[in-house]
C-alpha cells in the first residue's frame, strides 16, 4: 500500500474563496465568461498563484493556463485540469474547484518532496462553459478545432471569438498550435462537482465517473390544425397539444423498454402555435433530449422515440418532423484511472459510487486522445450554474485528497 | 302555412363584396378593428346603403348603427343584428354577413309591401370583436356597461376607448345612453357563420342555435424543480412538463366522465420555465379553457379539472395554482325563436341541425334581456378569423332567406 498524502486544506479553501471574489456580483453570482474582463482577472490571479508556488507557468496557444511540476519536455505528463470561466450568474465551484484542487495537488507534492517518475500539469482550459461554443481549450488540445470553427465562433451578442480574444491581446488562430501529441500525456484526471443530486441524495462522498453520457437533441414539430376552441367539437380536432401530451406521457415507458438504468429524456421547451387560450393549437414545437453512456442505447432510444411519434401522429391525423440539432457521442473513462481513483478513495475511507457524468466536461475531449477519468464531489441538492451551488468543505477536502493521491500514484 | 319570401340575392352578394373591399389588405385579409379608419369607412358605407334603401337610419349612443322599417317609437320591434368590425386580418363574413342579411331582409320586406304588426330593426353593433374588450355595442344595449368599464377599456397598443372614439368624433360615455328597455324589443335574431366545422362536416345547410356556451378560462401553474437535464436521474426529477403531459392526457377522460356531449376543453398556450432544451422544466404555465352550454356541467368540469390537477401534483411532488381569468355564463336561446327558425328552414326545404354556439356573439348580451336566437350558415372547414373564411354563396342565400322569413313571421 502506497503512502497517503494530504493537501493543505486551509490554503485550498483560501484559494477557492479568493477566486470566488473575482467577477462576483454580490446579488446574482459570478460573471467570468470566457475572455471577459472577469475571466482575465481570474487568469491573472491564477498565474500569480502558480508562480507564487514555485511551479512553472505555461500558457499555450488556446490561452490554456498550465502549472507544471517536474516538466522536462520529453516525459509524458500526468495532467489534471478543469476551467475557471463561468456561465453568467455562476456559483463558486463549477470548474474553479477542479483547477484549484489540481494546483493544490502540485503544490503539496512539490512541498512534500515526493519522488515522481512523471511530470505533472494542472490546466485551466479556456471557454469550457460555452460563451463561444464550449470546451474551446480542451478541443484545441485534442486537435478538434479547425480554422473554420475558430472563425465561426460567436457569442450571443454577436461578438466573435477572434474579436473577443484580440481585445484581450490574444490571437485566436494560435489555438491551433495548442494541439498536444497524445504521447505527451500519460493520463488525465478532472475533479468536478457532480452538478446532479445523486451523491447528495445517497450520502456518498466520492463519485468516480465511468463514462460521460452522449446525447441527441431534437427539435420536433407536431402539426395539426388550428381551430376555434369554442366551435370545434373534440372529435373534429387535430390538436397538436394533445399529440404532444400523449408523446410526453410515453417517455417513461420508452426509457423502461428501450433505455438503460442511466437513460434520461427531457422535454425542456414547448411552443404552441398560435398559442392563444381560445385556439386549438395547430402546431406544437418542442425540444426533446435523450442521454445515455452507451452509443447503442442512444440509437435504440432515438429509434423508439421516432416510432412513437409516428404512431401518435398517424392516429391523431397529425404531421410530424424533427431535426437532430445536436449529437454528441458518449465516451468511456479509462479503466486504470477508474481503478486508481477507487483504490485511493477506499484507502482514505471514503464512500464511493461508480456513476456516469450526465453533463459535458473537458474530460470528454481529453478522453478521445489519452486515458482519462473524473472524480466527482457531491453537489448540494444537485444545484449548479447558480449562486446556490454548494459543496460541503469536508467533501471538498475529501475530493482534493482523492485527486492528490490519484495524481501521485499515476505519476509514480 | 304562411307565405315564403325571397331576398334579392344578387343585391345581397354585391353588398357583401362591396363591404369586403373596405379595410382590405390584399395579402392579409380585412382590417376594420373597432373605431379604426377602416371601421369608420365601413360605417359610412353602411349608412349610405341604409338610406339608399329608403330605411330609417339611427345611430345610438354606443355608435350602433340601426336600419329601421316601420319604426313608431312605441311598438316593440323585431330586431336582427351583428357587427361589421373585424379582427386584424379577418375574412369577409364574420359579423358583416349578419348585418347585410338583416339589411337585405328589411329592404325585401319594404319592397314587397308586406303588412307587418311590428317594426323591424337591423343593427350593426360596435366592437364585437374586442379591440376594447368585445360586445361593446350589445353590452351597451343590454345595460351591462358602467362608467368604470368604459373608462377602463383599452386596446393592446394602450389606446383607450375614450381616446379612440373621440378621435372619430364620438363620445364614449354616451354609450350609457344606448341601453334599451327590454319591453321595446319583441325578439332578437342574429345570422352568423358557424365558425366551426360541424355543419360543413355534416353537409347541413342551416344551424339553429339552442344555447351559447359559457366558459371558464384558467391560467394554471405547475411547479416542480428546474434541474440539469443530463445529471438528474428520472426518479429524482420534479418535472413540471411531465405533470402537464399527464394532466393534458386526462382531458378526454374528464370530458367523458363529467362533461356533456357538447363539452370541450383546450390547452392553447404553454410556457415551460426556464425553457431550455437541457434543463428539466421547473415550472409549466398554461391556459386551460372549458366550455359547455349547461352551467352545472361547467361547474362539474371545473371541479374535476381541479381535482385531477391536485392528484397529479401530489403524486409528482409538484405545487399547483390556478387563476380563473374569465368566467362567462352560458345563455339559452328562446324557444319561440328556435321554433320559428326551424319551421322556416323546413318550409324552405333546408336541412337543419340544432346546435350550440361555441363562440361568443352579440346575441349573448341580447338573450339576457329579450327572447333571442341565432341562425348559423356553414363555415368551410370551420375556418374563421382569417382570410380563408368561406361560405358557399348558395348557403348564404339559404341563410338570408331563413332570416328574412323568420323576421317576417316574428313581426307578423
Amino acid at each position: 500500500m502506497a503512502e497517503l498524502l494530504q493537501v493543505d486544506f486551509a490554503r485550498l479553501r483560501a484559494d477557492v474563496e479568493a477566486l470566488a471574489a473575482i467577477g462576483r456580483d454580490s446579488e446574482q453570482g459570478i460573471y467570468r465568461m470566457a475572455f471577459s474582463d472577469g475571466d482575465m482577472a481570474g487568469r491573472a490571479w491564477l498565474k500569480q498563484r502558480i508562480t507564487d508556488a514555485g511551479l512553472d507557468f505555461h500558457q499555450d496557444g488556446a490561452a490554456n493556463l498550465h502549472a507544471r511540476f517536474g516538466w522536462d519536455g520529453a516525459t509524458p505528463s500526468v495532467m489534471t485540469g478543469s476551467h475557471i470561466d463561468t456561465v453568467p450568474g455562476a456559483g463558486h465551484l463549477d470548474g474553479a474547484l477542479g483547477v484549484l484542487c489540481g494546483l493544490e495537488a502540485l503544490r503539496s507534492l512539490k512541498e512534500q518532496g515526493v519522488k515522481l517518475k512523471r511530470p505533472l500539469e494542472a490546466v485551466a482550459f479556456s471557454d469550457e462553459e460555452g460563451r463561444f461554443g464550449g470546451m474551446l481549450g480542451s478541443q484545441a488540445m485534442s486537435g478538434a478545432l479547425t480554422p473554420e470553427s475558430i472563425h465561426g465562433a460567436v457569442d450571443l451578442q454577436g461578438v466573435t471569438l477572434v474579436e473577443a480574444m484580440k481585445a484581450q491581446g490574444l490571437d485566436a488562430m494560435a489555438a491551433l498550435d495548442a494541439q498536444r501529441d497524445p504521447a505527451s500525456i500519460h493520463a488525465f484526471v478532472e475533479l468536478h462537482i457532480e452538478q446532479g443530486p445523486v451523491l447528495d441524495h445517497d450520502h456518498t462522498r466520492i463519485g468516480v465517473v465511468e463514462a460521460i453520457t452522449g446525447l441527441q437533441r431534437w427539435e420536433v414539430s407536431l402539426q395539426g390544425q388550428a381551430n376555434h376552441a369554442g366551435t370545434t367539437p373534440m372529435p373534429l380536432r387535430r390538436d397538436a397539444m394533445r399529440g404532444l401530451a400523449e408523446f410526453a406521457g410515453e417517455i417513461d415507458r420508452i426509457l423502461e423498454e428501450h433505455g438503460g438504468p442511466r437513460s434520461v429524456a427531457t422535454i425542456g421547451r414547448v411552443e404552441l402555435i398560435p398559442g392563444a387560450a381560445n385556439v386549438v393549437p395547430g402546431e406544437a414545437r418542442f425540444a426533446l433530449e435523450m442521454r445515455d453512456t452507451d452509443p447503442q442505447v442512444l440509437l435504440d432510444l432515438a429509434d423508439a422515440f421516432r416510432r412513437t411519434l409516428s404512431v401518435i401522429a398517424r392516429r391523431r391525423e397529425l404531421m410530424f418532423e424533427f431535426d437532430v440539432v445536436s449529437r454528441i457521442a458518449p465516451v468511456a473513462c479509462d479503466p486504470l484511472v477508474i481503478e486508481t481513483v477507487s483504490t485511493v478513495a477506499e484507502a482514505l475511507g471514503l464512500s464511493l459510487r461508480r456513476m456516469p457524468s450526465g453533463a459535458a466536461h473537458d474530460t470528454q475531449q481529453l478522453a478521445r486522445m489519452v486515458p482519462a477519468g473524473m472524480v466527482f464531489v457531491p453537489s448540494k441538492e444537485g444545484r449548479s450554474h447558480s449562486a446556490a451551488e454548494w459543496t460541503a468543505w469536508a467533501d471538498i477536502e475529501a475530493g482534493a485528497n482523492v485527486l492528490l493521491n490519484t495524481l501521485y500514484r499515476l505519476a509514480s
